[in-house]
């Protein structure tokens, strides 16, 4: 499930000039909406809640490739998601990563922990058998979550 | 190997009232230095240059449990330890990550990624099989990194 239908919500839209989603990226995961200069995304797995911020900024691989002003944005757009998240799902714990060993294009894993996860507590990359969810669960949560993070 | 011998170096220290680092951060890594909110380890595994930042606030766990200034202290010094390591290491990516499952005090792995070490691609995280420096690399290490990190 692709971006092209979902709506813009939140802050003004932050148009990054040549930017484009990986496919990768695009094939694991579900837009929800964009913030100022972030794309939040979904991650089609539906055993916890995991979430991908995408800065809209043209090849940018590491943090540090970002101008000051974009860093802080990026950080300050992943502690809005965080903590929203957190009170939602009432996570016990919030995972914040940035890693890119495979998909290169810079982008933020927000997860919500639980004890009870399959994968507690260890770290979620390698530790889950993969569920997605159903296209009738994804409708719903879409709604859920644009109104979550409506700013 | 603790803190108690280690300089202080860099940046003016920040005393944070009654911090006290986690036990078990303490004996998985070596004090490297004091930059102005966080103390810098590194972990005592050889296989990936790994490091971790301490914000020396007490009772932290979650980045937005610290205050608006202290967070953007964090991010600022996770972004000069992280561009230090990728130049001096060569590294291909920096993996940065605020997990916390199983130590609740606050911390930022900083860790630096390159496709011949034995995790590649995957996350350090349970995909490496322990290997401790040497007192003799220790040494070298510390002096080095003291260095390096000098601000």
């Amino acid at each position: 499930m692709g971006k092209g239908t979902g709506p813009i919500i939140g802050l003004m839209d932050y148009m990054g000039k040549g930017y484009k989603l990986d496919v990768r990226l695009e094939s694991d995961t579900i837009f929800l909406c964009s913030l100022f200069l972030c794309d939040v995304l979904l991650m089609n797995e539906k055993q916890v809640p995991w979430f991908i911020l995408v800065p809209r900024v043209k090849d940018a691989v590491e943090l540090f490739d970002l101008s000051e002003e974009n860093r802080g944005l990026v950080f300050e757009e992943s502690i809005f998601i965080a903590e929203k998240i957190k009170s939602h799902y009432r996570c016990e714990k919030i995972n914040i990563a940035v890693l890119g060993n495979m998909v290169r294009q810079l982008h933020i894993h927000i997860i919500g922990r639980h004890s009870a996860d399959p994968a507690w507590p260890n770290p979620v990359w390698g530790n889950l058998i993969s569920q997605k969810y159903s296209e009738q669960e994804y409708v719903f949560l879409k709604n859920e979550l644009q109104e979550l993070f409506k700013a």
